[in-house]
């Protein structure tokens, strides 16, 4: 409990590190259609809960605590609908050899299921994930075991392609597989049946520094879906699995992304009002041009996304159809600081038990602030 | 995600520091009526809720991360009714001018509406802010965006006010002006429309050292009002505007510290049982004499406070009659720790359709350990 | 508020310090009896919540702020049924002398009831505490205040037996006597009534090096139990004490520990349907091993528990009737890392008015790993 000893030679703050970031909306201005909302990307979008709110307000605390174990611990403070604080990654690594070439990750982590998933939300350039490969997981994180491997050279570079700017994922190997829960973060799983996932990436660079990553992933595994006025009989687990690939151009200066995946699992049928397993694909291309102009990073971007299927993780496992436009940029006055200004043109299909019938249309200018300590 | 890249030369703990302080109460002796309460002040008063209770736990995380960037994160862990961790401000401040005289405000933190408002509670000297002040901005604080302006000179004035132990507000400018949701802190706004507040502040050093602050401040805007068993026609959007003075002469030794607001707000009528726009006033006069024995301050006060208006971020904008008198001292034997011990004489009126005639008198004494750290 | 002033000449960083531990578990292997449950122990065995699952995420923050005051807040960030943050401890303790012999200790901690429930999760042994004295003090902390006296002598004995890695309880002084709300942290008091606690311990430290620490505790109070359905005319407030002695003898290298306590509570009688005071009695005897090869230690151990009696804390004061052998051993190849794998073999019964007939038994392997930071 109290006075433990000293742990080791070198001093708290050695070991032990802190950063952060936090994240400041405002989605009101120039709405077309209040009923054109996104639960998974931002609750404060439509309706009349416009206003300032905070997306994510994160603390994380990690660090090499042993030559083969690193922890990393990340409450989000803007979470709970009041500003409560919960955890997101609550993580340790457990290095195999003294280079970390062979590590297995313990906890809760991001499921490495897509480049978007795994990158961070103070990294990517629209303000949220695509529907298709984030309604994959939930949250993009589980509780599991992950193994990684990637040799040295390679760690670098994923390393290099966060600390130059160039908005790359972080290390989750060039080769992962895990197992995991499969019911989403932050709660306990609800059948006896793991999730698995694997992944394989390569960031190839040419000889003129340019870089291009190409990844393969897919996972598979069971998910019991919460219905609305559930029958005894009605069906609740249902398989659960998706593939894809992913090419990213990195932005030097111009940058090309491009995910999709395919698969199967959950979704509200209207006409029979029932839940079925149901195919569905998804994914996007983003475009973006990096413009460094003195100190000021400036990033013109553009995405188009789509998807088509069902969300487990909502009730009945609701139907969506998405069709979403983005153009906007990204302004880096210094590494503390980075405003978001983006035009969003929607058609959002999102119907279950208690609302059959719901496409909206619409567009709106979303604005963020940004700060990083 | 993982492995960012090191965002400066320096260490993180000389950009990012931690301070904090934490508030034990005890109010249950000598109450003479336990139906005697005060919902927005502290919940451990009256009823069967007597025992040890923590009113406050706070960390701070915060620091100068770059010339211009301010940032400021806390949570407290005495919150959510079970001790749960729950952001209270998170903001940043953008430094226009080096000298840092122009900022504005990014984030969730004070509004400037009153000074006893804008103390840190760790500095009050009464256990409880003034229910005609406190209850303009429910827990003080909002999300939006404000604008303040100080020389470098009042800056420094400011700073002396709160490291001298004179118990300051810390500096909000001499001058500011904010927009805001308006319906509270962590949660979500309901309209589509902003509140707007102004102060105006200036504290006047005199040749002996004495210093006295003045102030003027105002918001305005429109809030929606929760009632209870509301039918489809009832009102609950209302105006909701207040001006008042303040002046505070610093206790060199004697301090004296008056406020007193006026306006319009939404407030349960109940005759009508209806919630209608009706005027509010409230205000308070404090007295306080700072004795310095040794290393130990000592610092007896008394305080009397009244408001009549509603209270509109509770049930039905529950109507309030509140006279109060109270009388203590703090004591403090070092910087880390401070007790205060208070007697209360009380006369509280708090009336909504669920309890429609609830007028209480009683006198308590409270008790409050504080350790800062 | 903000800017204030730098409170000491040293840095925040040598005043404060950050430690922490994490804990995952899987139930999920081996397990007979789905219906074998213990709601106190550990919320994802049974049913079909199997899966990884975070039992505890600490962070805990402390530190000498003044030559007579030290602080500890441990929020965890498992809690809530959604890896939110709640506080644990949040405690000073204040020294009457520079030797820190005499201390009252103000705020929620631990209640030095039991060897067990004062010793650190992190340290002991088997997964979860023993039934019989852990139903003593839910989650086995309280909010109050708590004197401590212990000479520096045996302070230092208490330091050497957590520092050495032999999995002392920490320094809970060898005189301790407290008194608190006594419905369980984090909540309010029900009653204008003080639970008292006592207890005297005493390491004895022979000529070999053994270390042989016994102790008697006591405490006594009344509590107010949550009924299913209450009728008006109910009891719910019952009478509540206990008492009991613990010794440890420690492990250098073979270790032995045993602890029984006798009382009185409310506990649910599923013949008459009602809550009625009875007596209750509960323990454990729990041997261990101590093997050190090269860096790596090994922990066999074995530990069998009883429980006979009401847990006031459960719906009902549910009725209890546990017996319990568990067999397993903790490995920590360093530090900063330690598994636990262990069988168990369980007879449990827990009646209330919502389930009056419940006898499960079963047995499941439990695997835990822990990083300590």
């Amino acid at each position: 409990q109290e006075q433990n000893p000293p742990r080791v030679v070198n001093t708290w703050f050695e070991k032990i590190q802190l950063r952060g970031y936090a994240q400041l909306r405002y989605n009101g201005l120039f709405e077309t259609n209040p009923d054109l909302k996104c639960d998974q990307c931002d609750k404060s979008w439509g309706g009349d809960n416009g206003g300032f709110f905070f997306r994510r307000i994160r603390l994380i605390f990690y660090g090499q605590i042993h030559p083969q174990v690193y922890f990393y611990i990340q409450p989000d403070f803007a979470s709970g609908g009041g500003n409560f604080a919960q955890i997101r990654d609550a993580y340790f690594d457990l290095a195999f050899d003294k280079k970390q070439e062979f590590r297995v990750r313990i906890g809760q982590s991001k499921v490495p299921f897509g480049f978007e998933n795994l990158q961070s939300s103070s990294n990517r350039l629209p303000l949220d994930r695509n529907d298709g490969l984030n309604s994959a997981v939930p949250n993009e994180r589980e509780t599991g075991l992950f193994f990684y491997y990637a040799p040295q050279k390679i760690r670098e570079r994923f390393r290099f392609l966060t600390s130059s700017g160039l908005k790359g994922s972080g290390d989750y190997g060039m080769f992962g597989l895990g197992i995991y829960n499969g019911q989403g973060p932050n709660q306990q799983d609800k059948n006896r049946n793991v999730h698995v996932v694997s992944r394989f990436t390569y960031p190839f660079e040419f000889s003129s520094g340019q870089i291009l990553e190409a990844s393969f992933q897919g996972y598979v595994g069971n998910y019991i879906v919460t219905r609305n006025n559930p029958a005894s009989t009605d069906q609740v687990e249902f398989k659960d699995f998706r593939y894809g690939p992913t090419v990213v151009l990195y932005p030097q200066p111009f940058g090309l992304q491009a995910e999709f995946n395919w698969g199967k699992g959950p979704e509200y049928d209207p006409e029979l009002d029932d839940v079925l397993e149901s195919p569905l694909q998804g994914g996007y291309i983003l475009a973006n041009y990096r413009i460094l102009k003195g100190k000021d990073v400036i990033i013109p971007f553009t995405r188009y996304h789509y998807y088509k299927g069902g969300k487990k993780f909502e009730i009945d496992a609701t139907r969506h159809r998405v069709k979403e436009l983005e153009v906007g940029f990204e302004w880096q006055p210094h590494r503390n600081f980075e405003l978001v200004c983006m035009y969003t043109f929607s058609d959002r299909t999102a119907e279950n038990s208690l609302n059959p019938s719901n496409r909206q249309k619409g567009s709106l200018l979303r604005l963020q602030a940004q700060v990083n300590f």
